[in-house]
């Protein structure tokens, strides 16, 4: 039986304990700042696998100090980075295999229609917040291993599996593996692509926008001005700015997103009290960054987008906005085309599933800019499941693209790290 | 030494103190669910005056059913409402002195040039939240009391002051107050009219409208649908609907008020998270109605307006904007401006100011629309301190002008209620 024939033949007789594992890691919602008993599900796989374990909690100075770094969390204990190392026998292209482990909230739980952290499994689907963003990929890349480990595949290159913590809010666990000394040959990110390839990945930042009114009773509003109204103002200019940004992308890879770099507005906040005019307006959002493109520069684009609406208003002029970038900042990945890995990844793909994979540029950001731009290693994104669930209400995953993602990672893994076979037969 | 030189006199020689307790009232920051303090304040003074007290916790079964009760407080224990009783000799008009001793929360306190409960004074102006709006009114009714009493003047209807909770969220206090049985034949309300009479008041309500979206990851953000786009939209929509509705104002009481009838928003909450499209946005807000306007007409009539915007948008078609009223509740008041209270009050304005007084529309609601409509009692509007400064930062009050409304409430009250030379001289 051929390498291929066995790895298909090992994840189908280890399909329940496969969805099992998923089920515990949804299950174990792992929001922000409670990730810690989701990575001691991960740890526990890693260590039966006979990984060399690596678990330490992230936010030394260096990490804090470095430019890259960009977070608004004060506290990192208890939450663990994972590091789980395939040592490989020498001489092959070594590969990082990255998941974060963090999810978004789950929003409005009326609007869901079971438990967010369910679990639950419905028509060969895994419903719950992280089921696709992504504890889908994350398994995917642990059968993968388990395969190779379990049919007694010995690699080259060193595999380095990495459930990294905080990449919905800018990276800083993937940077922390980074100055940890992790880098490598490749990398594989398998967020939710829908498995399609992204070679690029957008990049996005967060601002903040703070909008000033003055208060007064609202019976006498005129005798204010209502931050509501000025934000008003500020949030339609800056969907004139997504507009103008957007019109200037051509890369054909993005020619079928409708937005290739979004201006989302995520988040509004003001006022106190019905009857009184709100003096402040709190305006949050995520600014997409192109592949190419300097994030300073975008910075740039939109503080200059705010100094332009407060010249066209008299209390803009007076009062203008504030913009603060916080938080969350993914550097845009940029690999090129044809690169060695994603001719094996384009090669393990159509093994599969019999047929060429869509390549496209991601049309959000990932930890692959930092793994790429600070951590030298080429990064491609490719995982099971559809950006449309990931942050949504009912969040899915379909269970067979889980599979199919693990048996092309696991090909894509001996081709890149090379297999014993090519030395000792 | 006429009567009125005697009330000027007894003012100015017990300025002093008068000041002292608008202070120690400022200090104690009555916002909601915290007016214990000051009316402790209250009581100590109206024992010392020796008036008859009433000291009651409301929210008996009769206040919550009550058709008028409009509010989202869920205990009212701790924070009593206060009714202190000056009994006449009888064959007099009685009459009620209302004052509301919550006060609005402060806002953003970087915005206040001091602590917004210090009760600092500076240039003639004694400055803190709830300064004007209406601790300063209701110092004006005490001192009016206090100089009738201590003059030993008699009065032959009762006068009964009160000193009520939740003004500022829909009357409840004043409700109470009037089922508990109080009612006269007049009542004077000190809400800082700037020194004005206002006859009518408009009333007010607030509503709260929920806007559905559509969550998604903010970097595929047209997968989703923004609720604060939408709620922009509703936003825009409410702006068309309060110019609509101030066209129609045509009483010549409001001809100097630029929004006589305004619809405030003064609350808008929408997203989590940054990168993520929000599915709900709540706005709450003040609706204004018209003096002679029905509560449940103006109702329907934002009702109508947002199935209006509803059919304008595919989106929001399918899931059209949902209003609630909710918590603040003031029916308007609309007294003949031929009124004997009327003119008992131009009078006594005239006598003290040495001109007539301006009359007008009140831009906002007050106790008065209960007082009047639920509880029978006509009710003028009038006081020290200045809309603008209420519920702003920096909220002050001219201390002469408490002053002022003292000696103009005192001739007001005396010649009301009728004094007992009337009978024994």
């Amino acid at each position: 039986m051929v390498i291929q024939q066995k790895i298909k033949q090992w994840l189908e007789e280890n399909k329940q304990r496969g969805v099992r594992i998923l089920q515990q890691l949804v299950q174990e919602g792992s929001t922000r700042g409670n990730e810690s008993s989701a990575q001691a599900v991960i740890i526990e796989k890693c260590r039966k696998l006979g990984l060399t374990l690596d678990i330490w909690e992230i936010g030394k100075e260096a990490l804090i100090k470095h430019p890259a770094f960009s977070s608004d969390r004060k506290d990192f204990s208890g939450n663990p980075n994972v590091v789980a190392t395939l040592k490989g026998t020498g001489g092959g292209r070594s590969l990082i295999l990255n998941g974060h482990i963090d999810v978004v909230p789950e929003g409005d739980r009326n609007d869901w229609e079971h438990d967010p952290f369910s679990g639950r499994i419905e028509d060969g689907k895994l419903y719950g917040r992280g089921s696709t963003d992504m504890k889908g990929g994350t398994v995917s890349l642990l059968l993968a291993m388990e395969a190779i480990i379990s049919l007694d595949i010995k690699l080259k290159g060193d595999v380095i599996f990495q459930s990294v913590i905080e990449e919905e809010s800018g990276g800083a666990g993937t940077l922390a593996a980074v100055l940890r000394g992790y880098k490598a040959d490749g990398a594989i990110i398998p967020e939710p692509t829908n498995m399609k390839i992204f070679p690029k990945q957008q990049g996005s930042m967060w601002f903040r926008i703070t909008v000033k009114g003055r208060s007064a009773h609202g019976g006498t509003r005129y005798e204010g001005v209502n931050a509501i109204e000025k934000a008003m103002i500020v949030m339609s200019k800056l969907q004139d700015l997504e507009k103008a940004r957007n019109l200037k992308i051509t890369d054909p890879l993005y020619s079928k997103i409708p937005i290739p770099i979004p201006i989302n507005i995520g988040k509004i906040n003001s006022g106190e009290w019905p009857s009184s005019v709100p003096d402040i307006a709190v305006i949050e959002g995520r600014m997409g960054v192109a592949p190419d493109e300097d994030m300073k520069s975008a910075e740039r684009e939109l503080e200059f987008c705010m100094k332009k609406v407060a010249e066209k208003d008299d209390w803009l002029k007076k009062n203008p906005p504030q913009v603060e970038w916080f938080g969350g900042r993914w550097i845009p990945g940029n690999l090129e085309e044809n690169h060695p890995l994603m001719s094996v990844l384009s090669e393990s793909y159509e093994a599969v599933k019999g047929k060429q994979p869509v390549v496209e540029a991601s049309p959000w950001g990932t930890d692959g800019g930092i793994l790429s731009r600070i951590g030298d290693t080429p990064v491609v994104v490719f995982g099971p499941g559809v950006t449309e669930a990931a942050h949504d209400v009912n969040e899915y995953i379909s269970i067979q693209e889980v599979f199919h993602a693990a048996e092309i990672i696991a090909l894509a893994i001996m081709e890149w790290c090379g297999t014993g076979s090519d030395r000792h037969n």
